[in-house]
């Protein structure tokens, strides 16, 4: 990225630089906590993070910045629409304009907020106890609806937290999407149901040792392009990718003792998050051009490699061989066609994580649905487990979960509300783009069969990675793939598989 | 600590809680780097530690803290000298007028440097080349040169760096506890080189197990008294100890494949240091009392613990049947007495870090006379290992060592100058601290050598630890044994037990 030395750009770009460090030096804090930290650290690193937090925000909104920011906005007046200095004011305008909403003591009780309740999940998650955890809760929805009257909303407070987090759009578009989805999915969840014997999954129950699965998954992400030289992979209760530069983007997973609760697709997940963080071009570094366009975005990049790439027929030649040889006491005898058929079943279950492709979305459903009626007011957080278990019933016919298993089982309402809607977004973006690599690529499927994920690497750099945060969500989808975010492709290819797998 | 809500030391404690977590949180990116940190993160690092340091710099010396520190200063006069108010007001003058003399962008430039000298520094000590590090250290060297114009000093520039880390100590004082150790150390060292065959040292060859000696260390630092709910131990290359508050000290260590070049004894070493960390009160948290006395006295807490206890003979009586007991396999057969005189063996060495109690200050001698004559323009940075070869033939007799072993060993000067004499004074203190123990508790030989460490921890918590910041190290060392800092009780203990080793 270029500007004239000594101009406004350029010291924006250096103020830029001072709030970002501060931000990845909280990413810092937040991983260890997650990783590392003893228990008696849990104060100090409150309090750490609290005033970090506070201190990005209070140096990006204080004048200084929108100075700058407007005599910038000068300076590049005229250039390409298109050009690197014209997106970076205009996303930085952007993130100011939303963020000098924000008073600066509410990002601080929320990050306080957020330490504090994350070892409090832990402990509630272990006692499968809700209770433990509704006070934390309760503050949680409190400091989110202060949050959404602070950025202010049209009609539903929900398209506060959707526009911060996917800029363009809304509450109802989002319904909308959901509700086509689920008239889509409601019949094919019930043929599945009655020719679930078709597919057989016993095979996920066997045994696969966990240190050496750890060693395995690190280097199936590495071969499929996770740069080790700028990461590394650790343990944590929940998988997440953090980025504290494009030098250093770290993935954490946890590990279980059969194949089906194995690290490897959890591993294969977080994988696709790094990538596109390493795809980021070091000219963006240090200013709001280096991330990604949206979450949603983000997360079509962990579910095409999750899913349409791992879950795929053509992976599972590629993958089974290397099991076959790696764990001969317990997959000497694995084929790729049983494998990849057990790894498809689909099964209604309690866990988001665990959730086979057909039903994911209505995981998301059920808690954007509890999302809007705690923030709207229409549900109480203690009586969220019952709301819970009356959606399971009527989405996917099960029984009331254990807390933990049902509510408790999701890190991210320690933090924040709204953040799961990028999931379902991230599964139709993921299946948009795959349509459009299956015309640029014919021969994708023989190259994932042989190991050969560099070509499909670099499309996914050039149509994605590499313009960061330059695009808005709709805008990069429409480039690559000819039409903004919709649900087609992904019912496409979820009926195609599936009637396919289940012989409907 | 107690205060008027509200009033002038209660926003004092609020600014400066601000200034102790951006600094907190730099010590967590400085752990990151040396323990878990991937090449590719190095630039990223750098930009973040400086921010921060600069950031922190500023908020203590910007006009705030100096305005209510003024205002402090009035509420607490006439408090009683010892209280806490007191004492945290003057520490933080102290720590003001330090700082203010330190211009922010020096504190940045410094920090950046550090962060690029690292890498620099592990490449040139695993390919042990000098060269490749004389650019880094030339910069070091003119930074810290900037430094002490900047701190100001009476006669020696070194003085200013002393000043920093060891109140009330001089250069000249320091020559002078050199000079009568050098002397009193001249004629035992030639003794022992005589008798060089009395005590054998080749029990300390013998295999080790890396991944099980990991463990038995952490057992062990766990049973003197280091409290993993409020720690954890890691491997870098260079041991350290860091405190991210009180509930959160780290220790790290590095592993060797013999008894000899085990983790155990640096693992003593650094739960020496953390223990000191962790037994500040919580009331000084996130207050520039907060920490150690000074870096001699922080160190005399990792001698006492790894020399005075953990090289005596008691402690042979309770480590070497565990040895016994968790490695048959190679030590089956150990006894307590010749595994104490391996343990002490006086061999002329190149390792500062691997030197016997004897020789130990000798090494610190060589650094203390080539950091001066650098800072004092009298030594180029290139001829570094030549000056250090002399030094080492004068001191100990030895032929020039492979760059590695010589003046690449340490990692302190990616960071500083100055910082080893600390060391010295930490064995001085040692010492004389044990002598006041051994008065205050007789049966202390008995104690050790049944694994019984609390009453010796509840003596330093409440001579040194509980202190923090609040006494300089003469008045500690003064209050804990009736006289300041001197070489003789040092000198008396080195001789007896030495005298005895060798049968001199």
């Amino acid at each position: 990225m270029t500007a004239v030395a000594g101009g406004a750009l350029d010291r924006l770009r250096e103020a830029l630089g001072e709030v970002s460090d501060l931000e990845r030096a909280v990413e810092v804090l937040v991983w260890d906590q997650e990783t590392n930290m003893p228990p008696g650290g849990v104060e100090d690193r409150a309090n750490q993070t609290a005033t970090l937090s506070r201190l990005a925000h209070e140096r990006f909104t204080a004048g200084e910045v929108g100075r700058l920011l407007e005599a910038a906005e000068a300076e590049v007046a005229g250039q390409p629409d298109d050009s690197d200095e014209v997106r970076l004011v205009r996303v930085t305008r952007r993130d100011l304009d939303l963020r000098t909403r924000v008073p600066a003591d509410l990002v601080a009780e929320m990050a306080r907020a957020a330490a504090h309740a994350q070892p409090v999940w832990h402990e509630a998650r272990a006692s499968s106890d809700w209770l433990r955890f509704v006070p934390a809760m309760e503050r949680m929805v409190e400091l989110n609806g202060r949050l959404t009257e602070a950025l202010g909303y049209r009609e539903r407070r929900y398209d506060a937290l959707i526009e911060a987090s996917e800029p363009g759009l809304t509450t109802s578009r989002v319904e909308a999407l959901f509700a086509e989805i689920r008239a889509a999915i409601a019949p094919l969840v019930a043929g599945i149901a009655a020719n679930a014997g078709r597919v057989d999954a016993s095979l996920l129950d066997r045994p696969f040792d966990e240190r050496r699965q750890l060693t395995f998954a690190v280097d199936t992400i590495a071969r499929m392009g996770y740069d080790l030289e700028r990461g590394r992979q650790d343990l944590s209760a929940h998988p997440f990718c953090t980025s504290f530069g494009p030098g250093d983007v770290r993935v954490t997973t946890r590990t279980g003792p059969t194949l089906g609760d194995s690290c490897l697709y959890s591993s294969i997940h977080e994988a696709g998050h790094a990538m596109y963080e390493q795809g980021i071009p070091r000219a963006f570094d240090r200013t709001p051009l280096c991330a990604a366009s949206s979450s949603g975005v983000h997360e079509s990049q962990s579910r095409l490699w999750e899913n349409l790439v791992g879950r795929g027929r053509p992976f599972a030649e590629w993958l089974v061989p290397r099991l076959r040889a790696e764990f001969p006491e317990s997959l000497g005898d694995l084929e790729p066609e049983p494998f990849w058929r057990a790894m498809n079943a689909v099964r209604p279950s309690y866990i988001r994580v665990d959730a086979d492709e057909v039903t994911y979305n209505l995981h998301i459903l059920l808690r954007f649905q509890i999302e809007n009626d705690l923030l709207e007011g229409r549900l109480r957080v203690v009586d969220v487990p019952e709301a819970w278990a009356a959606q399971l019933q009527e989405l996917l016919g099960l029984e009331p979960p254990p807390h933990s298993h049902g509510p408790l089982q999701d890190i991210h309402w320690t933090d924040s509300l709204g953040s799961f809607v990028g999931y379902t977004l991230g599964n139709l973006i993921s299946a948009q783009l795959m349509e459009s690599v299956r015309r640029d690529m014919p021969d994708l499927d023989s190259c994932i069969a042989a190991g050969e994920f560099a070509p499909l690497l670099s499309w996914l750099r050039d149509r994605v990675h590499r313009h960061g945060r330059k695009l808005t969500p709709d805008e990069l989808v429409e480039r690559a793939t000819g039409s903004p975010i919709t649900a087609g492709p992904w019912i496409a290819y979820v009926r195609e598989k599936f009637t396919a797998l289940y012989g409907l």
